[in-house]
């Protein structure tokens, strides 16, 4: 079922901070405008790379729930891991039908690449909080 | 600098049971057999997606330097994130130069795909451990 892996989602106290490392100390070259997710209490800045993505997501408003990880991990670090479905709805039945825990309400959310998405829990997959997002079709990023 | 996202490393406290999530629940359809690298002191299986792996590692001996982790983390977690890199020691001096720890000696050390790596400190990489290896030339994996 899982197709690509779409991106690395990385939280971090200062995407400002973060641009700067992963383009002056790594040498990324080509890296997106920070912007708002306010539904999902992120900002988000994407790092181009050739084959993928890492997902820099900092905090937005009071509600985010990045403020837990980030007091565990004040420096930051790899939050979760997304990989590519054809059909979100098929996806998300799949997991639970196989007993896996969807977060929220199960219902897809529209994520940073304008398509939608569903969290599976860390305790249904090996400590790993895996991100599912329909494939965007051609012309999407 | 960075070149693919070549691969995340995912721990695990057994790398069976890993593949049987990625295999029979996220419907992964190509997954590599299980191999040692002792003197790393892990166990290793590649999850092969279209654009990058997910690298399952469970401890290998006594002194894995997995066993810290796996005891914060007793299902297992995200462990490190592995960029490639065009020339191994280029980036290692350019990482050194800007500041960033080498763990180990710093001498590189050959990788799960026979290619030379290094890891780079989590305190100076936004709390990420980030593994550069050397692109495989074409005939590796």
């Amino acid at each position: 079922m899982i197709g690509k892996l779409n991106h690395v989602g990385v939280a971090t106290p200062s995407i400002e901070d973060s641009v700067r490392l992963y383009r002056d100390v790594l040498g990324a070259t080509s890296i997106g405008e920070k912007f708002a997710l306010p539904e999902q209490g992120v900002w988000v800045c994407f790092v181009n790379l050739p084959n993928s993505q890492i997902e820099l997501i900092e905090p937005y408003g009071d509600a985010s729930p990045l403020k837990g990880f980030l007091e565990k991990n004040p420096k930051g670090g790899q939050h979760h891991v997304c990989f590519e479905v054809a059909d979100i709805l098929v996806a998300r039945d799949d997991m639970r039908a196989k007993g896996a825990a969807i977060l929220g309400t199960g219902e897809p959310r529209i994520g940073a690449h304008g398509v939608p998405v569903i969290f599976v829990h860390p305790k249904d997959m090996g400590g790993v909080l895996v991100e599912l997002m329909e494939t965007p079709k051609e012309g999407h990023h």
